[in-house]
């Protein structure tokens, strides 16, 4: 098992990285108080792990909220679900919420946890690769907007992470790569080791080797922690854990939320990107074939689907919550490994980078 | 015109306390980014002063989402309202909310700011003595859920408040008496010499005084600014700022919320609070006279109302978030000017308060 503490001063967290954590009651124990626990999770994940969970938990005070699965319901009215629950078993501020989930769950508990009377602990037991290399760190959280994924939300930091590699045995394997694409990025934006061991290790990755996958989950997550312990409230170099996701946003939200996964989108978000950072003469041509190899390998898209066309991806960018005073950021690259944020570059080269960087219809 | 520092390190602002401190732009300008402002108000301030910040804003980008008027709208539906209107207006990190109103304005409109985009600058501009007693200074936001008021809120400080004792003029008599029962709280917290000025001057506020009113306003802000720089968090002595208000959340939730108005419930709240202190041989009989006396110049119950029973008053008690672990916490009095928190006491000695300071059926 690896443990890697995420330094935040008051907020600092553990995050226990390994087969089986969750069925350790030494790790998740000491956070739940004398309010219990109230489980949030979902209708796919609650048949898989819910039980297993519980047995952790044997002799605690233990409510449950089984949301709907899918990221169309990550919403208000899905939090207001999660209040209910809250309140219909008197739940007070020492009450810990535990997520057993992806993402979705993660941000909806989180948030959840971040208001519930204006603040109450809890535990992240993400139950995908992408929340585990993701979402461990940083403490966001979030619900979407009709019209803006996680407009609403919160920075909340978890108690206690949880990330059991042995939920990955049920993870459906598009989610899998959708996971991959995003621990790539951190040996993109900053860890050029990383990228190479990425390179070297994709196969038995994708083929579920969990040591393997515990040990690129900790280095994920310490690239992000380093990151977000000098930046908590993204005022700066946070951004950089952006790469791929203005692309990426718009393309999910061109398509509809829930077509491509969020993984795929930020992969084609990544290819474009490099793309751009080619046309600005700031990566060199080998790099962006270096980058454009790996995802293909790990069966992502390099491409903004058809369907979105260059100027509604301009409008989709235009909404996207990084626009600061008007300007478009992005968060380019100088070459693999490092990154940086600029709202100085020629439009003519962004549309040109929409144009090309689209399947063909 | 007053001006008052709250200290809170990286998060602290100034209060601006005076006659027409809201028209004044050099205050509330440097708090507009080049996002501008979105103001959120309700039916009937909007007609009263709504006009008034705009001219105070000329040359700006602003825009507005009124909201209807009262307690009642207080929920999770009145607040994707305003996000509605965030993102109607295009609204990023860089926008302030403004808040025009009273404390259901503010509580919203700071609940909203704290969670569009994780966090976004708000103003406050509280229009009802209440307001400017009382939510100038903390931090919280809130809305209510259906069962219970402020289960969900963040704590989230304006950037700068401007009471503007001008609008007191158009506050109904009701509504600035309820103001004053909170102010007189302060006195009996933690500050005798401004419990003796109340009993002074309490005319002279009645008669809507601005200059005194301003004074008031001033020192019940310190004094909550005081015990707040301590503990921003609530983890122990800012609790003390809820004297009589356990028992008046039992009143608002007994009658149905808006019955009773906030202040007239924290007025019966403290009586009876300070009827149990004398139960428990901790406050004196005279001070408690004097409590009840000070309260009924100021046209305010002392008593709950006949038709919330003592059974269903400990429901509600032990349902309201000041319950701990199990253990109802109250707020209580030594003396005027002294105010102590305990879960340690005789159950018949509440039941005893709950069946004596009651109105007749």
């Amino acid at each position: 098992m690896n443990v890697l503490e995420v330094c935040l001063g008051d907020f600092s967290y553990p995050i226990h990285i390994g087969a089986g954590v969750m069925k350790d009651p030494e790790l998740l124990m000491p956070h739940i108080g004398s309010g219990g626990a109230l489980i949030v999770t979902n209708e796919t994940i609650a048949t898989l792990y819910l039980e297993r969970l519980e047995q952790t938990l044997t002799g605690q005070k233990v409510a449950t909220a089984v949301v709907p699965d899918g990221e169309a319901y990550k919403t208000l009215d899905t939090l207001a679900q999660i209040y209910d629950a809250l309140i219909d078993n008197r739940c007070g501020r020492d009450v810990t919420i535990i997520a057993l989930g992806g993402g979705v769950i993660g941000d909806m508990a989180g948030f959840a946890a971040a208001t519930w009377q204006r603040g109450v602990r809890y535990v992240q037991i993400p139950t995908t690769l992408l929340a585990q290399v993701d979402s461990s760190v940083g403490g966001k959280t979030a619900v979407n907007h009709p019209r803006g994924k996680n407009m609403i939300g919160a920075f909340h930091q978890p108690v206690c992470v949880l990330a059991d590699t042995e939920t990955l045995h049920t993870l459906p394997p598009r989610d899998l790569r959708s996971g991959i694409a995003e621990t790539i990025k951190y040996g993109l934006i900053r860890d050029p080791d990383f990228f190479d061991w990425m390179e070297t290790h994709l196969p038995d990755l994708v083929g579920l080797d969990l040591d393997l996958l515990a040990e690129a989950i900790r280095r994920a997550c310490q690239n992000k922690a380093d990151v977000v312990a000098v930046d908590e409230r993204e005022h700066g170099e946070r951004a950089l854990l952006n790469l791929g996701h203005t692309f990426g946003h718009a393309i999910e939200t061109g398509l509809g939320h829930g077509q491509w996964l969020h993984g795929e989108a930020v992969s084609a978000g990544i290819c474009m990107a490099a793309d751009m950072s080619a046309r600005m003469g700031r990566l060199r041509q080998d790099a962006v074939a270096r980058i454009n190899t790996l995802f293909e390998r790990a069966g992502l898209p390099r491409r903004a689907p058809s369907t979105v066309s260059p100027d509604r991806f301009l409008e989709l960018m235009a909404v996207d919550k990084k626009v600061l005073a008007g300007n478009l950021r992005l968060i380019l690259l100088n070459d693999i490994g490092e990154s940086f944020i600029t709202s100085d570059f020629e439009p003519e080269l962004l549309r040109a980078t929409l144009e090309i960087c689209r399947d063909s219809a």
